[in-house]
């Protein structure tokens, strides 16, 4: 790359840390990539700091040493968080997305990536700090939830399929009743797809009794892995207590009421909003 | 927002473009976000789109007049774009990747966050001028490619189910007959997930014959809607002229020839790369 000027250098560095999140650069790196001195280019990183945290961007994480160097690590305020569930909400409420079983229609939502970029962010800030070495989800739905949490994460993503057609090479299948209508289904997972003792942070779009999680962690099981955290896109608050099969879970949004009649609903924002 | 020094303002300046890809931005609303002159916002933007451009990045377009502004769309240089395929042929080329029937496992490859940003990157780079409103890929492992490239056009995304499975309304089925098997399947799509005369860009992750994307073509049509282009990650070269169903596509990577005995496959850059 051609020396830059100062005011080019930043654009271009702030692109670079933008576009690898969670990885860490070395003050060496960006020395030799913009011929600078480390010291201006300290500098630079002050800035750009500043302003990221300052917009609520993201942290910029400075390690310090031989081994040191810098860290994008995406984050989103939790009041511009709230603002956007608030509105999310709202647009759940509309009485045409109630489907029978009490379900909501949101794939429209979850087809439009400006959401799913701001999704992915709120999930990275919840589990930010935790270890994770991969996502999980189970087909369809979560799957750009999943996409957009790894993207923010820098980690990849594994998805659980549904049926047991086995196309690639050994797989482990389980089978777990949906909380939902009681029906035993198959969920299963290529033994290559994952490595044993992963720690795996699992990702859905709707939670009810949580039967569809649930048979995800016992597959996780099998596999050594730990569960580093459980995230939902919309939680479904019609369950009982005692049907409720999981307790540690994040949920952006709550479906609290459903009236089947009226069609009405109410959703509120989840309990990612009471830590 | 408090007023920035311009270090700082081309910081943000910087990550807001960045963020909000495909979406016109008035010169008003960076002077009144920034509290500064729109003559300060020019000369920003004209740094701005010397680095993106010099560096690969994507084209700053700038829109003169009372509706002006600026857009950012995200491109990748076509030697960039072949350096990173190359490497990822040498993956695909791995004697353990040959699955029964002469496919390929991808699965690990396709849940790497940075390579799907990179994948969307060249396809978004491929159809970029084309009226594309909307994207649409059948389940499962074309959703993160279908995703990525989204991402980089803004658009939504629309998923074709694989089964007739209708939870959310009214649908259309259409029967298809997959290239490879030849077996006779069914997928089917929710009449509201997709407006009629829609203009559509197919993506999906493997291409032999074209019968499933030749299903979603005639699915298409039922939504009278048109058909913008169509991207595949990885195409079979191992078909007869004759069987292959369509001529104009997209393709990053092409598999050349597979040897069932030895597990030996040839995978080249595909025909992206023949512009």
């Amino acid at each position: 790359m051609k020396k830059l000027k100062r005011s080019s250098r930043l654009v271009e560095m702030t692109q670079y840390l933008l576009s690898r999140p969670h990885t860490l650069i070395s003050l060496t790196a960006f020395a030799d990539r913009y011929q600078s001195a480390k010291s201006s280019i300290s500098e630079d990183l002050a800035i750009i700091k500043e302003v990221f945290e300052e917009e609520g961007i993201g942290e910029l994480q400075t390690l310090a040493g031989a081994a040191g160097g810098v860290k994008y690590m995406p984050h989103m305020k939790e009041s511009t968080a709230l603002e956007i569930m608030e509105e999310v909400c709202l647009k759940l409420e509309q009485p045409d997305r109630v489907l029978p079983g009490g379900y909501l229609y949101m794939t429209d939502m979850l087809g439009q990536p400006e959401l799913l970029a701001d999704v992915g962010r709120m999930f990275a800030t919840a589990f930010m700090g935790r270890r994770i070495d991969v996502i999980m989800t189970v087909e369809t739905k979560g799957i750009p939830l999943a996409y957009a949490t790894a993207a923010c994460l820098n980690i990849p993503v594994v998805i659980v399929r549904r049926d047991n057609k086995v196309t690639e090479g050994s797989a482990v299948s389980i089978n777990y009743v949906s909380g939902s209508n009681k029906r035993i289904q198959t969920m299963s997972l290529a033994r290559r797809a994952l490595k044993e003792e992963s720690h795996v942070l699992i990702i859905d779009d709707f939670m009810k009794a949580g039967g569809t999680i649930q048979g995800m962690m016992d597959l996780l099981h099998e596999f050594k892995a730990t569960v580093a955290g459980v995230g939902v896109f919309v939680e479904s608050g019609e369950v009982e207590l005692e049907e409720r099969l999981l307790e540690d879970y994040v949920s952006l949004a709550k479906l609290t009421a459903v009236d089947m009649k009226t069609k009405q609903t109410k959703v509120v924002p989840g309990n990612y909003f009471k830590g």
